[in-house]
């Protein structure tokens, strides 16, 4: 984890980065469900869950969406600010074992109303150990302009 | 926490629950470090952010998402299932010993794919003590529709 | 997790109500180890418990009842105070994989001390997926009389 | 945290015992609310509770009962088995910040439906920093006679 | 936990005590990877751990030093004080599901630069359930001579 | 957190890097003693330690050690290996909302037994916000040599 000043201009259209891997463990649904509140059979009760389509407890979908945006949490860019997310998707459920890493692809740059700021969209796709995409989304960025 | 069935139509345009309230804690900015593997000094670094625009530490946008969400959880809709959430935005920062809750809002409601579910789009705000908005979002449910 | 107001009057015997089930985690033990400091070896060394003769770790008491007491908390009462518990036991030991769930009888309604409260009492069961009752005890309460 | 066999003879009426103390933390109840589900707005609604009689959130019942205990685990008793609790009672809130210790005198002994065992009745009283009484119960024992 | 006073010359070379045992789990993995902030795949990463030659997850060397040393916490010796440690190494890697205890021998006794004290060295062995030293240290402590 | 070879010869004694900081938190505090056992009344009874010369809680030295080690958790060389650690001293107590960040220094290197291989010395500092140093210790790596 350290700083690194990465300007507008310095965003490339297309640029990818990938993190490494973490193991989703039922230690991490349990942590979940009580950080949250949320403790849908869906995520705590084996016993029901072995009567519905999947059989297995599945993940949160926040906590996949939390840990799949912390895993990219290294590089600080003291430039750029989290304006929010668009297009969050739950494509996939997540079980206890599986392994998930984050793809970042730059993919849309634009004008900010602030004519000293651009805005940066990064498509995140976070994706499964059999390389399936188990959630998606839009993060966007503010980042100021180098000044000249 | 229990089951209830409601079915699309009965999703009513501009019906409104409100949640109760969460005091957010330094212990909630830990456990979600630590959750996540985001340990940003924004979030964790009293010192640095003193030096700051905000003076103190701020909380991890994921966390108010996944806590505001976690208030909603307590009846469980099996006729519904989450596809996502559109336009999520952190509006201000949330800061220890701030109390936050969720209003969550039928905004539309549409046609599905399948004939046989609709799409309902709740608006969720997430509110501060001071009744403050401080991060939106738009959820979208997939719905059944009663079978005749 | 909402208010709602139940008087004395309107508590019925034998009235019963059912809650969800939650699995019993590993992570359950270990979190209720950390938080009590109880880290006997019956509940935290696999290795000893294959010497004894439930051959497992089994269940703190005092997670059992925290917890089914917990999966209770739904409704809050504002009309009603909880005094205590009585004869809770500890009926059948809880492994890890579990899957508990909680029932609720009211089992007697008496007087109090103060003409405008009356005292009910609870008769609470947790019980396991093979549905064996694993944990007793009634729950004393003092709640209000409706004000005529 | 040692083994060490006492018998039913071993164990003296009116014998007492007094564990170290401890400071009950926000992190207390925030952890405690995620193990049990339990997020009454009581214990985590901090400008809730400052509109209510007490000012201030107040510890789970659950949890003073549970660390109080806790803190009386250090000597393991191979010849003693917990049956429950008999007349548990909260007698006084306890708030972010106190500090507790628990106090255990050997309150009655009396014949087991098994002629090689006892019956031990253990009163428990968990009090604050100010020497006030906040949760009382009696644990109940069954211990082995020392065979002849 | 209870304080007992020992004195420098109570210490005798050799003496050895041995702790009770503890399983290690996934979520203690879990737990001091969120703890400390060190998430490397080694630790938190199962199908990358299966590439390489342990082909499991191995715990933190800080984690088993932490617990290990943990575990040796039941007699507080007000005259002693813990001035570090020196020689620890990591030995062998400990797994999910491996049960560790600690055992502690009186290695050295010497003058400190303060006449009223002595320094004692105790050596350190954290064991596993197959008999291996998995981590070792030797512990410096200053202790307080009687006096006279 | 990456991946980054770095060979025996390109370490340079001398070079030193800087992490950014964490606070202390009560939170940690509380963690740390339920994730190792370790309930000492130094570390978790605020009463008691008022009537101490520190006169408020001080960390565990095991945590100090741990979160700054974890502190240093960025970048992965697979070309180095711990071996442990040398010279460990508690320098100064750690104090609940205390700063702390790390300094790593490349202490000395010399040959190690095995040919394709070297031994590295870092010599680790943990350094409040005062800028005093809480925590020395030097940390024993075996790393590869770049094969010719």
């Amino acid at each position: 984890m350290y700083f690194k000043s990465t300007f507008f201009g310095d965003y490339q259209l297309q640029d990818k980065r990938v993190t490494l891997g973490r193991t989703i463990t039922e230690t991490d649904f349990v942590v979940h469900a009580g950080h949250t509140g949320d403790f849908f059979p869906h995520h705590m009760d084996a016993e029901w869950c072995a009567t519905q389509p999947f059989k297995r407890r599945i993940a949160h979908g926040t906590m996949i969406f939390s840990i799949g945006i912390g895993l990219t949490a290294s590089e600080i860019n003291p430039e750029a600010m989290s304006k929010g997310y668009d297009k969050l998707r739950f494509v996939k459920p997540v079980f206890i074992g599986d392994t998930i890493h984050s793809e970042i692809t730059i993919l849309e740059k634009g004008e900010s109303k602030r004519p000293e700021y651009g805005t940066v969209t990064e498509h995140v796709e976070i994706i499964n150990q059999h390389g399936e995409v188990v959630l998606v989304c839009d993060h966007l960025l503010v980042v100021k302009k180098k000044s000249v």
